[in-house]
């Protein structure tokens, strides 16, 4: 029995490394043809090649890149947070199906950095989509394997580029509302959806400080049975809050509604805000100057990155960096003077 | 009549150089001695001697610090900011000369690296604050010269170092609600002011947004006359708003007040929320953790300020990345083939 067992195991992995094999020796231009014409399993392949870190890999995937940038641009980026338990795969299968069924193609990224390096710890449950994964018109994508923020970040924005020219029009991408990686979406993104749940305060702990103020829409979710009363107060309230922050440069203020994806309710109107959106920012130009902007950040942050990794990466730095934070913890030093012989100590290294 | 008016201008640029020489010859030494005894105008000159960029004053600034720093950290160290017109002089004259009624030496600095290089745009018409400027136990400084905000940020906290050593125990750091400075002066104080005007929405345009989510307290000003009812339904509508906002990692909820300096109304609620902050944050620790992490905080700033310094310095590189920019405009390019490329050529002039 556990002969069989292992012989079984061993075919098994036969199988997967004969499939990686074949994913190996499909060219760049292999794929892009066949993420041109919106084969699904050619853009599942696209997005491995751009999560591979064999360098050969890289070299390819720039290749790729280079050929699908030309077809990408035409969607509606659309990032989705909240935290665990405010009802986001349930959200995303209802508002993805909803689309669908509005003549769009839907493909759906995550960015969770905190994940283990086994990948996928948001959306990997596809069971909580039954209906969305199973969506011909639908492209679902687990988040990628850990690594930094900029590594993932650098994944999800390739990978949107190539969801483009596979020809979805709308992407979602989902986080977790508890850390960096909300800025990260943000600035990949036209739109930044919050979902929250009634009841505030309490429930509120989990969101970061200077989430709310980032969200075009918040949409209180599970507003259905008892919660009804208790959902409505809350969006009231928010809509009261929200009026005094101060106002975003394209000038929109951010809409509360509630919505009810076990009710099916209020789905709908989360797409009617995000047309509003689109219909106000488009015509100012503003839309366009912010996606020309993001792609300026990513280059400075991407620049920033690689500088403070070899920086990083000095032999003895981060012994050097221990022993002046402990004079500068004790006192003895300012933190400028630390920096100073941090800066020193890498300067005679280089 | 115009030859007279020149001879005085003679005199008084005379009258200048030598005091400047003369400051120029006193000794780190003799200035920290000044300094220790509460000389105020000792503490100026350390603080001229920090703003200067001279190779030969840097080193006697370091000096001078390592002297002063075991005398430093016994402060209250109180961010203001708010919107130009919203009252921050007045505010200032009448909270510094309330503290200095309780017994307290009020030191008053300002960030403003939007100022020119003529020095203090803020702060410097000190006849708004007529009886705090020639009060014996308040010492006023105009915001330093113009230059990068690190740079700028890093004066700052080192004057305060240097009026801590010469027996301030509140130091009020005044910036201006419009731009980056905010950021860099929450990470160098411990309790962070807001200034609001009542009447919500068109007047909060000028407040980055963001900046609300950084205050302990939102102090709503000129509540006299025919404003007391709008800024009490305002303190309303504000306490609600900051009810629902995440709560700080220190569990500290943001108090918010109404005062009025004309009718010195509500000036020592400033201070009694700033004592009660104290009391809740002193004895669990949090107090000093926090400044050791803004220790720390400018610590890496400042490193990683020098690394993108000696980035910008590279011969070329500007061209660089204006070339490389256009080409990411038009969409030829991604953000991290732009960054490679400009990494590349920052690697080949090395």
């Amino acid at each position: 029995m556990a002969k069989e067992n292992r012989a079984h195991k061993n075919k098994i992995a036969q199988l997967i490394a004969s499939k990686r094999a074949h994913k190996a020796h499909l060219s760049p231009q292999e794929i892009f043809d066949k993420i041109k014409s919106a084969d699904k399993s050619g853009l599942a392949e696209g997005i491995t090649l751009i999560e591979s870190i064999k360098s050969e890999d890289i070299l390819k995937s720039q290749e790729l890149l280079k050929m699908a940038l030309p077809l990408a641009g035409n969607s509606i980026r659309i990032g989705i947070t909240g935290v665990p338990g405010v009802g986001k795969s349930t959200f995303i299968e209802s508002f993805g199906t909803y689309l669908i069924n509005q003549g769009k193609k839907v493909a759906v990224l995550a960015i969770d950095p905190s994940s283990e390096k086994s990948g996928g710890s948001i959306l990997g449950d596809k069971t909580r989509m039954t209906s969305l994964s199973v969506n011909e018109k639908a492209f679902i994508r687990p988040s990628a394997s850990a690594g930094s923020l900029g590594g993932v970040a650098r994944k999800t924005r390739e990978s949107i580029i190539l969801c483009e020219a596979a020809g979805f029009d709308v992407i979602l991408i989902e986080t977790v509302g508890v850390g960096q990686s909300e800025i990260a979406v943000h600035s990949m993104t036209d739109f930044f959806l919050l979902l929250m749940l009634a009841g505030a305060g309490d429930e509120l702990q989990g969101i970061k400080r200077g989430i709310m103020e980032m969200a075009d829409s918040i949409l209180i979710t599970k507003t259905d049975g008892k919660n009804v009363k208790m959902a409505n107060l809350a969006r009231a309230e928010y809509k009261n809050a929200l009026h005094l922050f101060p106002a975003n440069e394209n000038n929109w203020i951010p809409k509360v509604e509630t919505i009810s994806a076990l009710e099916e309710k209020g789905i709908e109107k989360a797409w009617d805000i995000i047309q509003e959106f689109e219909r106000q920012t488009k015509p100012s130009g503003w839309f366009d100057k912010k996606r020309n902007e993001q792609k300026r950040y990513w280059m400075n942050q991407s620049v920033q990155e690689r500088l403070m990794q070899e920086f990083n990466n000095t032999v003895g730095i981060q012994d050097k960096i221990n022993e002046i934070s402990e004079l500068l913890d004790k006192g003895e030093i300012t933190s400028f003077q630390a920096s100073e012989s941090i800066i020193n100590y890498y300067n005679s290294k280089k």
